[in-house]
Order: C-alpha cells, then structure tokens, then sequence
C-alpha cells in the first residue's frame, strides 16, 4: 500500500536547510499582507505561479481552494497576523467537478458496509461544485458578505489553468 | 489598508507559463499518493523544503496545520484520488501558540462591540494549541483512529524548525 515516501524527504530538507541563509530571520507576520486561499491539487506550485517567497504570504489549501473551509484559517490571518488582502484561486480540471457530496457518502460507506462508524461521514458538507467561475464568485461573495472578514478587505478571484500554468483575474 | 499586491501576480506567472513544459500534461492524482498537512505560516515552502514537485502529493494548508480541520480533504484525497500516505508538519513559532479561541472571541467581537453580527465567531473553534510536538502527536492519533481515513494509511508526524529551515521526524 504506502510506499514510505516521507524517506524521500531527508535528502532534499538537508540541502534546503544548507542553504537556509536569512530566512531564518523571517518575522511570523506575511510581509505583503496577503492571505491565499486555493486547492490541494497537487500540480499546485503556488510559490511559482505567482512569484511569491518565504515570508510574503499565508498560505490556505484545502479539497477546492474553499473559502467557508477556509473561514478559521483567515481569521486568524487578520486578526492576529495583519493581513489585508484575499486572493482565492480556483482550478480548471478540478477533482471536485467530478462527484457530489452524496456519491462520496456512498463510496465510504460501502467501502466497509458492515462498519457503523463509517455513517459518521453522513455529517460531512464535502463542499463540491459543479462549475468552477460559479464557485469562485460564490466564494468571493461568501468572504466579502461575511461579518467576521474585516471590512474593507480587498478579496480577488482567479482561475489556475493546470493546462497551462495561466492565472486568469475572474472576480 | 490594502496594496493590491495580486497585481504583482501577472509577470511571474507570465514567465512561469511560458516555462511550463510538460507540466500541463500531469494527471489529477497524485504521483507520489501523499497527502501533507502543513501550516498556513508564511515562511513555509512546501516544495523546497520536502523535494516535492508538481504532480507529487496533495498539499493541505491552514491555521497551525490541523489534521481535523483537514478531515474533508483528507477524505477526498484518499477515496478519490488515490493518497495512501499522510505527513503532517507542525513548526516552531507558530502563530497557534499566541492566542486561545476565547481570546481570539473576544479580539473578534471587541472589534465592533455595536455589531450583534459578530456574535456568530462563538460558534468556531479556532484549533489552538499551546505545544508543538503535543498537538502534533494528538493530531497523528486523531487520523490513525478516525474510521473515515482509511485502515493502513501509513501517518508520520514532523516538526518544521522556522529559525533553521530543518525538518525533525517526531511521530
């Protein structure tokens, strides 16, 4: 089953470490004031994408890049950490394109179907969405209307291209 | 308040899109089957830090790099998408370690004591933790004994050192 990959790990950290220099120095504060909120995907390199490095920006990924998953995160972000600013990034090719909450209950409950601690999994919102502009403006609303976000917050939305790399400004 | 730095977003990924490669061609699961959970903290890169690259491994991100808060993700990674190895990381110098969630409360609602809106901030747990390598051993056990993650998922638990950029396997 698992192939142990945390072994892999050793080898490169040593090297990232070797070669630390003055991030070590990096205040807890993100210095661009920025908090990004995008999915788990793993062809997701967001430091790449978008130019950002060590220091510059809170970081949120989560199954979609979802905002209201995201809510603890940011709020923490603002109010003890001084970000101002939200960039949420949806994806083309998005795995929650491909299932609803409803079919993902079943997958796991079937998966041992004599187990009743399985049906806990009926108490989930897996937060999936059929189209993926629709789901970022949806999220964008769903930060700029909610009372606990700081007002005058500016929040962006964007679609990541996993085709192409391309980031494309939606909201 | 805000400086609009997502206009600062443009000229890398321009230059990240034209030096995609075959990138664009990598599929939705991922390559490695990981899942890691990490902190949101700004000074955490991922990929460096662990050797990761596009296409490897899920990356799930949020306030102190909580496993429950992680629970969705970790289900669809697993049950859709194939993951069958989970590393969380928690580090030194978390912001986590610098407030309670009846502080953090209080920080909310203070903040607009007219505003009956921000009551609503009660209802959140923020997931803090007052020690590292605690929480960390609580949230391996929390996933190794969560009948949704499934049975023989192989879980490691780290600690991310934010002053020297060093990874220590703890669990």
């Amino acid at each position: 089953m698992s192939q142990s990959v945390w072994k892999e790990f050793i080898e490169p950290n040593k090297q990232y470490a070797a070669n630390f220099g003055s991030k070590g120095e990096l205040p807890l504060p993100p210095g661009r004031k920025l908090a990004i909120i995008t999915c788990m995907d793993a062809r997701i390199n967001v430091y790449a994408e978008l130019g950002i490095k060590e220091g510059d920006a809170h970081i949120i990924r989560n199954a979609g890049g979802s905002a209201r998953d995201a809510l603890r995160s940011v709020i923490i972000s603002q109010r003890l950490l001084g970000t101002r600013e939200i960039a949420i990034f949806h994806h083309t090719g998005c795995g929650m394109l491909t299932f609803t909450t409803d079919q993902l209950r079943k997958i796991v409950k079937d998966s041992d179907p004599t187990n009743p601690a399985l049906k806990v999994v009926d108490e989930i919102d897996f937060l999936d969405f059929p189209e993926i502009e629709q789901s970022l403006k949806e999220d964008v609303k769903f930060l700029k209307e909610n009372p606990l976000v700081l007002p005058g917050t500016e929040i962006t939305g964007w679609v990541y291209e996993v085709e192409t790399g391309q980031i494309k400004h939606i909201a």
